[in-house]
């Protein structure tokens, strides 16, 4: 495989097909950071070029907006606020580190992006949709996921989950359970509006049978699938 | 003063004429300051209610995201994530300090709002300025203020008294004297662009006479002018 794409990359000057931004969404303790493991596992095997990062966060700048909204403290935030701080920490995240990896031909990873935003704000504490979608287009400058993995998954599953991290819940995972179902819900209805973009996995197997899944529907569907890494 | 309007709140069970919201806008150092307390003390002689805030700040979470803000080690600040975050200061100052004054009937005087993100944003740095409205409307809820004082100088001459303060110059203040010159004649665009909600100032005059024009053209023709503190 790395031999294959070293020939490939030789010949273009450039990795044999365009660098690919993906996100992870899905409700706390559904998967993401176990799937976004495996994902880099099989990149770094396939020697495709890619970084990892979060949101909100991924910048020093963005560390310190993270910061400020899950701090407890931070109860009194209005929602605008709470919407404009990860709207923040995106556009630097947007600036400083997707667009110049993805030109320079470097995969990019992200656990959640504006979806986020969509699932939380939108249909989580009801703030229009639209309005939401024009004020994303401006901060990412339409940058958007090639490819969206969704963690579908019931509340109870993610708490059950959760339960075995330790340490004090920050701000928003102190949110009601109703919320979180509104946001479960969301991010369904954002799936099917995308159908292209999203990649919806089922989070209620255990995770071994979920990142199989996503070997089968993404990694070898969409990638090896694609030539790039496939060997000769 | 005092007894009359006592006399006209006892009548009417609430402020004889309603709270009023005023900004303060300019480029550092033209004197906004200096002229918010003078009708800070006008104010209070005449027995109306007031609160003073500011932008970026006003509020708990608004503090540290000015803290953020004017960090010179946050030079590599995108200019979205630099609008994004006086936005996230803006909508927390609205929903609570701004709206509930007002609706109990006190006034606000705030040194800049979002006339300062049209100015330094859109004129300065390039951005679309429809595009920022539309994103200044969502934060604020369309709140606006209904009268915003704006001083206007040469950027030398607010240099000139900038010098006279101590201290280290935040990372706004460093900008160099090209873009200051495109904010000063941004806010003069601005208030063209809406003449019954700007009043312009001259601001090249000594502060005393800037002072006096200020209570000619703002307090006597627009506050006492108006029937509410005016004695008996």
């Amino acid at each position: 495989m790395t031999q294959a794409r070293r020939k490939q990359t030789a010949k273009h000057d450039r990795p044999s097909f365009p660098a690919r931004f993906i996100s992870f969404e899905g409700i706390d303790g559904c998967g993401k950071s176990t799937l976004m493991e495996h994902l880099s596992r099989w990149l770094a095997e396939a020697g495709i070029p890619f970084i990892q990062t979060r949101e909100p966060g991924g910048t020093r700048i963005g560390e310190r907006v993270r910061e400020l909204l899950l701090d407890p403290a931070s109860a009194g935030m209005s929602g605008r606020a709470e919407v404009l701080l990860y709207s923040a920490s995106r556009a630097q995240l947007t600036d400083e580190v997707i667009v110049p990896a993805i030109r320079q031909g470097t995969w990019v990873l992200t656990d959640r992006f504006m979806d986020a935003t969509f699932a939380y704000q939108g249909f989580g504490r009801g703030f229009d949709l639209e309005r939401l979608k024009a004020i994303q287009a401006w901060t990412t400058g339409d940058v958007r996921p090639d490819k969206t993995i969704l963690l579908d998954c019931a509340i109870e599953t993610a708490l059950e989950r959760m339960g075995s991290r330790n340490g004090e819940k920050d701000r928003i995972e102190q949110e009601n359970l109703e919320f979180h179902r509104k946001v479960r819900q969301g991010y369904l209805d954002l799936a099917r509006s995308e159908p292209e973009r999203f990649l919806v996995l089922d989070a209620e197997m255990p995770l071994e049978e979920v990142v199989e899944q996503f070997h089968q529907k993404f990694w070898l569907a969409e990638v090896e699938g694609q030539g790039a890494p496939e060997g000769d």
